[in-house]
């Protein structure tokens, strides 16, 4: 196949959709390519195995440039995380057969320019798409909140929102081996079950459910927050911060339910600040990559003492690829939100 | 006078006032009333000189129990700093003839019960209403938010809101002194000029005059803002959230612009806190008062310098005390404001 034209599948956006994502706005279509990789070029060929759907890529797809992440430009080729496989190499760092984690094109192969952010991984460590989740960014993420800007201490309550997602679902258990009350928030009850029974979770409810947000965080909390875990903003931000402890900390990852908001939801009760001491801090995974060994120990020991549990939602293919992206910003997803595109 | 009894004013809270304070909702009256210091009770008569008008207190006055301020009773003696003399003293550790700087009540003579929250202080040091200001309970919540909560690096980007206040105007010399960029917003031309030409204020405009903040702050501050010394709230935050630079760090000190609004203005661009990693935090002076000695060196070092400037704005006796805390409100009083009872 390198060298040569081929023909093979690829998602490209369609409509820009700076407010409500339809999957439309996304396409998939099947484009004749030549996969060529140099000599001495230092490229790599790959061919992709799993991709990953991730929230941050949602503003990639509005047009607008706000964002540190800039926007696709209509009928480019999606990009992401990946798992590959090495099948042709002009770089000495990487051979064929080559297990990699990547940055990748939502398409079957993909060349890597110089190689570039390709990661040799081990398949006998985990399994092989945990690196787009438990192992992956998503991991990472609750391992930097966690450890880097709440800096817990044994005995406190962590609230979590957006729970038993990709990075909710490590946040509750890096919390729990941390020593910490844990509490968290879903969108169904089948999330809430995952939740209290097999994520480690001490109480969590389905926000959807609760119409006094308040009120339910005093419930489920009995003795206050001490820190929360924010990935969804909005009214839950606000009911948090009711309802927290003095010296209370809030890690800013992610505010997913107020995306495309044309009137953003205020953090209108700010006078806790002052009296409750809080700090509240936004942070980007990505700022500290050099923690990363650090973590990957962390998470050896912990599928070593078989304590590391993921939930992931595979979507089989390039052709479910836009509705499964959809699927992981509305909820209707369990764990991670994957695409498989090929398993060798 | 000891043990005698006397007439004196008290400044009493009249009708609770939770959304807009009037003058007439304080009143001045003199009583009948006994100055007694029993032997062997530890307590101090002082006679006072300076009462503080300091925003906190206007929580006092709700009869609202939302803060960590509970609410005077209706008729109760207003209290808060102040600096006196002790004329009588059951208490080893004062005697007649030295001035402290007080936690007492607005009335001409006070006995503190067991000479509590008073400290001698040094009539030659500097002047003594500047115990209330400069070298109490303002400049040192300056001092805690610039060194504990901000923790400024040479060459940053400060802004300050209510710059020309009791608070705002040790800010700016403390931030010039740390070699920062300092800009400040002010309610009047009068505050801008002070801040310009006298506190040290490298930029300065009236907050009220600029229909646009978000460009205001982008014309004053051309290096985006690193840090935020917040004292009103309001849209003066969000406002400066849009102009923060990366890694920038917010001092929540108060939010007087909110106070009794029954619907609070909220901060709606949260997202930057994530793009740009913002960190805000809210903090009393009184978590920090183990560092009065060296905040207090510090002030010995500028004064022996020449370096310290500030500004205060007497009212003259009780009968203007309703008065002078409503300008200090409003924002009519330049600089400090301060209620003189006495001078010797
Ligand atoms: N700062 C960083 O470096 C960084 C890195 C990675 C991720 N993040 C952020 O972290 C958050 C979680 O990411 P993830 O990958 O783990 O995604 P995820 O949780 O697997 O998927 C997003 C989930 O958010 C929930 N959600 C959607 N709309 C909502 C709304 N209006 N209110 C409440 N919940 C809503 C849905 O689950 P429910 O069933 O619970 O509603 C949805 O499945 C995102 O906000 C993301 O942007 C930040
Ligand atoms: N956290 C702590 O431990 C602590 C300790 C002390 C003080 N504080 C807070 O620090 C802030 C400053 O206190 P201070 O003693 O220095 O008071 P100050 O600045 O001397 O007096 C308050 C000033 O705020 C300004 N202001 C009033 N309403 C405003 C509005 N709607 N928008 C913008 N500015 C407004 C006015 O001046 P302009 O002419 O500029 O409008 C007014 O004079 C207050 O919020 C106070 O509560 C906090």
């Amino acid at each position: 196949m390198p060298g040569k034209r081929v023909h093979m599948k690829q998602v490209k956006l369609k409509h820009y959709a700076p407010a409500v994502l339809k999957e439309t706005d996304m396409e998939v279509k099947s484009s004749e390519i030549t996969l060529e990789v140099e000599e001495g070029s230092q490229d790599v060929l790959v061919k992709n195995f799993y991709l990953s759907c991730d929230p941050y890529m949602r503003h990639r797809l509005t047009g607008l440039d706000y964002s540190h992440h800039p926007s696709f430009k209509i009928g480019q080729v999606l990009e992401g995380f990946g798992v590959s496989k090495v099948v042709e190499s002009a770089n000495p760092n990487f051979k064929p057969g080559d297990y990699v984690s990547s940055w990748t094109k939502w398409e079957e192969y993909s060349v890597i320019p110089k190689g570039e952010r390709l990661t040799i991984i081990d398949p006998s460590f985990a399994p092989l798409s945990y690196y787009l989740g438990a192992l992956g960014m998503p991991g990472f993420t609750a391992y930097v909140g966690i450890y880097e800007i709440l800096k817990p201490k044994k005995g406190e309550t962590i609230f979590v929102s957006a729970a038993s997602g990709a990075v909710g679902q490590m946040v509750g258990q890096l919390a729990r081996e941390a020593g910490l009350y844990v509490v968290g928030s879903a969108g169904s009850q089948e999330k809430i079950d995952l939740l209290r029974n097999k994520l480690g979770y001490d109480a969590a409810f389905n926000y959807k459910e609760e119409e006094d947000h308040v009120a339910a965080l005093k419930k489920y909390c009995p003795r206050g927050i001490d820190m929360y875990f924010e990935n969804v903003g909005g009214k839950t931000l606000d009911a948090v911060i009711d309802n927290m402890n003095p010296f209370g900390r809030i890690a800013v990852c992610g505010l997913i339910s107020q995306f495309g908001k044309e009137k953003k939801d205020g953090v209108s009760n700010l006078y806790k600040f002052i009296s409750a001491r809080i700090t509240m801090q936004g942070f980007l995974q990505s700022d500290h990559l050099h923690l990363m060994p650090k973590f990957m120990e962390l998470m050896a020991g912990y599928l070593k003492a078989n304590k590391l549990v993921y939930f992931e939602d595979f979507a089989d293919g390039l052709d479910n690829a836009p509705n499964a992206f959809c699927r992981m910003l509305s909820g209707s997803k369990i764990g991670k939100q994957i695409i498989t595109i090929a398993k060798d």
